[in-house]
This record gives structure tokens, C-alpha cells and sequence, in this order.
């Protein structure tokens, strides 16, 4: 088969850091084109300005990876899907639930494969811990997110705008996990959201959910964390403890521990090769609508100004 | 067949000016118990403090009509539908839409018919309205809903706690109507919610919405609208103009204007009986969805303090 020839859209810190290494290491792919408004591009492949631009005089594509911020995303996503365009989609697939819907609808349509990517989802402990959960009860769980957005972030003022979600764009890799790990869906019980008085994004939450069977899950999220950084989900069971650590990367069970390197973008490449090939979609908003219902049954606190 | 044996749950003002009116008014139902923790029931019908002593003690049930508010319906909806329990959920179906698929779930698991209603969708001039867009191109709408918060909801406290919606109380009832007769999906752009300073919810939020072929939705929503109240749905299409208007009672297309008594609770039953007959669901949460996205991506602004 040959390869599916893709552009880069948002050559941001996560295109360079993630997208651009995990395509080249991947032989299903061919990078034809990369588009940002700035900068300049990787050497060798055709850059553009805009995405009308390549798609009017670039290269032919099968597929783009959009890798801009949310709130920009809905438009280059469908004009991609109206030409049949394969599309891998960031997360969060979009600033809105109803407009990734209406991506949906387009790519039925269109007969285009949607993948909205959650890249925690293919941390190396995240299959093993759903496999050791399934069937399990969930008596318990505590999920702590907390990192420095000074470290994470410098300078994006995007992710602080409405839409943007602030404190919630880690926190949504935590809900990809915690919704794919557990074994019964989960919703919100109440949500206390900290925003900063100069912002219009939380810089904190702290949230309590309850699981179909009744089992609390308690979610402390902060971005105010200098040093150590933690991204834990911690499980308590009928079979003893389960702790994801490190994002995703390290699973401890009650009788071994288990660490592997980092695979999420080659993994995340990967599955969206295989859903191209079967004509499959991949579109799992519930980590999405877990945080719109926490904005909007969230009480707001109003904290101290942030700086960047 | 046998009447559906049914019990209110929650009888504040909806469920005495409509529910129990359009269930006498339905040989399909009888009802044979009411819920609610205040206030004396109905004559000649049980009444209990909760539905956890109805269903204890009580007369066996087919249906539940719920009637509280959104805050705590998915705990009384999870009780009943795990007992195969027909239910009827006033709107909002919830307050999170994580609770609302959860409920989903477990009526699948139990067979039985969960109905997420929208009640102005019953309205006369919706029907209609929905038949006369269907296939035309859309150019233009305006949904302006306007009404007086001291008349419609005198001293209800919850409406304004986190999870209570605000205006958005009213407001979705106008997106329960336009996502019903659009013949595109639309979802949001950009919104600006007014908060009072002392409440937890909107009292005003300007929003402006595109559907899939890329036509303006406006919506101003409103409740401090005293003096004549405004709920209206102008739609140009390239066949001329539509207006829904009193709440969708009234249809005036360029040719006529059509205007029908009130039969909205009348409908919703008549519709939850041949749900239950047929043994189907019909849980559409668009409307509840759009308003999480407004709270997830719109803009906030302090307003002056609201007083009851």
C-alpha cells in the first residue's frame, strides 16, 4: 500500500515535539506539507501559510494531522473533510461538543476517517491497567494532576481564552485515561473551578464524580505546582491497588510494577494507520463532555491573578 | 391494554399546572401516586415524602414522571430505572451530560423507556415549522427569548445554584425548538454570559451560533424582560420568511399564520405512551449540549446583583 501522504497543520510545540517525529518514523506515512501562519517549516517539505493555500496549490494529501488550538480548529477541519481528507485532531477535538458532532455528520458524509486523538490513551500503562480492571470493583478513586503551566505553557495565551480550558487541557488527559481505564462511565457530582482574576480559564479544579455503581472518584487538578510535577490515577479494587503514574507511563499492581518508554505519538500514528486502512472513525467525546459539565455545573472561585 | 400506572415525583408548579392535568386528561395513564418531600399531594391519590418510601410501600408503578429539579434527578432516575421503571424526564434531562448517558446505559440494561422530553418541541406551530424548512436553504436566524424572572420563577433558589441554568432555563427550550426544525446541525462561535454578582448563574448571555453550511444563528436571551415577554424564532430562508413566535405557538409563513391552542403537555404524553408501547427511548440532549458548550467556551461578565 502506499504511503498516506500527510500535512502538518500548526507547527506549535507539539507538532515539532511530537507529530513531526512520530510521522517520520512511520512508513505508512509520507510528510508531503506542513502549514503555519509563522515560521518556517521543515526542510524539504513544501510549507504553506494557510490551509486553503495548500490545499489550492500544494501537493496532493490524503490526509492532515490539525495540531492548531481549538478554537481555530472546526474551520480547517471541515474543509479538510469536504475534499475527503483523512483528519487526525489534537485534543480536544475541538472548543465545542456540538461542533465535533457536526464533524461527524461530515465525515460520514464525506467517507473520510475522523480520529479524535486522545495521546494519554496510548501511554505504555494505560492498556494494561484497563485489561486488569475490566471486571473488577471499583471500590475508590483519586486522581491528582498537578504541574507548573509556567513549565508546560510559557507564554500560550490561547489556552487562557474561552474555549482555550486552561487548568482542564492536562486535566482532559487524565479523563481520556480515567474513561478508558474504568470499567463503568462516570459523571460529575460537584466541581469547584478556580479562575484567576485576570483570566477567562480555570488555573484550578477540584472535582468529585461518582461512577453508575456508586464509587466516588475524587479529581484535585492545579497548575500552580513548581517541582515535582504529578500526573497519578490511583485505583482501589476488590483485588487490592492499582496506581498509573507518570501520565500513563508507569502501572504499579498489587504484585509488580511496570515502566516502558514513551510510545504515545508512535502508538497514536499507529492506530490512526489502521483506522485509514479498515474506513473507520475514531470519536470518543466523553472526555470532552466531562469537563463542558464541569463548566457548567462547576461553582466559581475567583483566585489570584496570573502571570506568565 | 391497561392504563400505565404512574406517580409524579416533584410536584412544584409544572408538575400542578401540567403534568397532573395532562395525565387525568390521558385514559393511557392513571395515575396512582405523587412524591415530594413538602405540601399534601393530590386528593384520592397516595402520597409519600420520597420515592425510595414509594417504592417501599407504595402501589406498584409502571412510570415515573420526574419533576424535581436538574440537580437531583439522576439520583431518583437511577433508582426507578433500575427497576424497569418507564420514566418521563422533565427538561433539562439532567444537570451534567455525563449523568444523561449513564441513564442511557442503564435503561438499555433494564428495557425500559427512558424519554428525555423537551417540551416546547410539543408546541402547536413546531410541527409544522420543522415540515416547511425541511430541504430549504438557510440564510438567516434570530431567537430572541425574553421573559421576566420575577413572573416565571418567583423565589426558585435552585435556578440559580450551580447546575440550575440560569436563563438558560428558558433559553434551552428555544434550542430544544431550533434544533428540531433546522434542517442543518449548528453549534456555537462565540458567547458572552451575564452573571449577576451574587448568583452562581447567567441572567443574560448573547450567543452566536453557524450551522453546518455556514448560516448565522443569533440568539439573545434574556430574563430581565419585564412588560410584554418576547419568545421568537425568525428564520430567512430562501423561500421567504418563517417566524415562530409565542413560544412556537404561533407560525407565520409567507403565505399564512397559523395558531392552535396550547397542547404541549397533551403531546408529550401521548408521545411517552406510544414510547412505552413500542418499547423505545428517545433521548436527544443537542439542546442541553449547546448550553454546556456556552458555559465551556463563552465569555464571562459580572452584572449587577440580582435580588428576588
Amino acid at each position: 500500500m502506499a504511503p498516506v501522504r500527510i500535512a502538518v497543520v500548526g507547527l506549535g510545540k507539539i507538532a515539532r515535539d511530537q507529530h513531526l517525529p512520530a510521522i517520520a518514523a512511520n512508513p505508512a506515512f509520507t510528510l508531503v506539507a506542513t502549514v503555519s501562519r509563522e515560521g518556517d517549516g521543515v526542510p524539504g517539505v513544501p510549507h504553506f501559510q494557510s490551509l486553503d493555500q495548500l490545499l489550492e496549490r500544494g501537493p496532493a494529501i490524503d490526509a492532515a494531522a490539525l495540531c492548531t488550538p481549538p478554537q481555530v480548529r472546526h474551520e480547517l477541519a471541515a474543509m479538510a473533510l469536504a475534499r475527503g481528507t483523512h483528519l487526525f485532531l489534537e485534543k480536544p477535538p475541538g472548543a465545542t461538543l456540538a461542533e465535533v458532532a457536526a464533524l461527524q455528520g461530515m465525515a460520514q458524509a464525506s467517507g473520510a476517517t475522523l480520529f479524535a486523538s486522545w495521546h494519554s490513551r496510548f501511554a505504555a500503562g494505560v492498556a494494561p491497567a484497563r485489561s486488569w480492571l475490566a471486571g473488577r470493583r471499583i471500590d475508590r478513586v483519586q486522581i491528582t494532576w498537578r504541574e507548573d503551566v509556567r513549565v508546560w505553557h510559557p507564554g500560550q495565551a490561547w489556552i487562557w481564552e474561552p474555549g482555550g480550558l486552561g487548568v482542564f487541557d492536562p486535566g482532559i488527559n487524565a479523563l481520556s485515561i480515567a474513561t478508558h481505564i474504568l470499567p463503568q462511565r462516570f459523571f460529575l457530582k460537584s466541581a469547584v473551578l478556580e479562575f484567576p482574576a485576570n483570566r477567562a480559564a480555570p488555573i484550578a479544579a477540584d472535582m468529585h464524580f461518582c461512577d453508575t455503581h456508586g464509587a466516588p472518584i475524587h479529581m484535585d487538578l492545579d497548575w500552580r505546582q513548581t517541582g515535582p510535577q504529578t500526573w497519578d490515577i490511583v485505583v482501589e479494587t476488590d483485588a487490592g491497588r492499582l496506581t498509573l503514574s507518570n501520565g500513563g507511563a508507569v502501572l504499579a499492581l498489587p504484585d509488580r510494577t511496570e515502566r516502558d518508554e514513551d510510545r504515545e505519538y508512535a502508538g497514536l500514528y499507529a492506530h490512526f494507520a489502521a483506522l485509514i486502512r479498515s474506513g473507520q472513525c475514531d470519536v470518543d467525546v466523553t472526555p470532552l463532555q466531562l469537563v463542558a459539565d464541569a463548566f457548567l455545573c462547576g461553582r466559581r472561585r475567583e483566585v489570584e491573578a496570573f502571570e506568565d
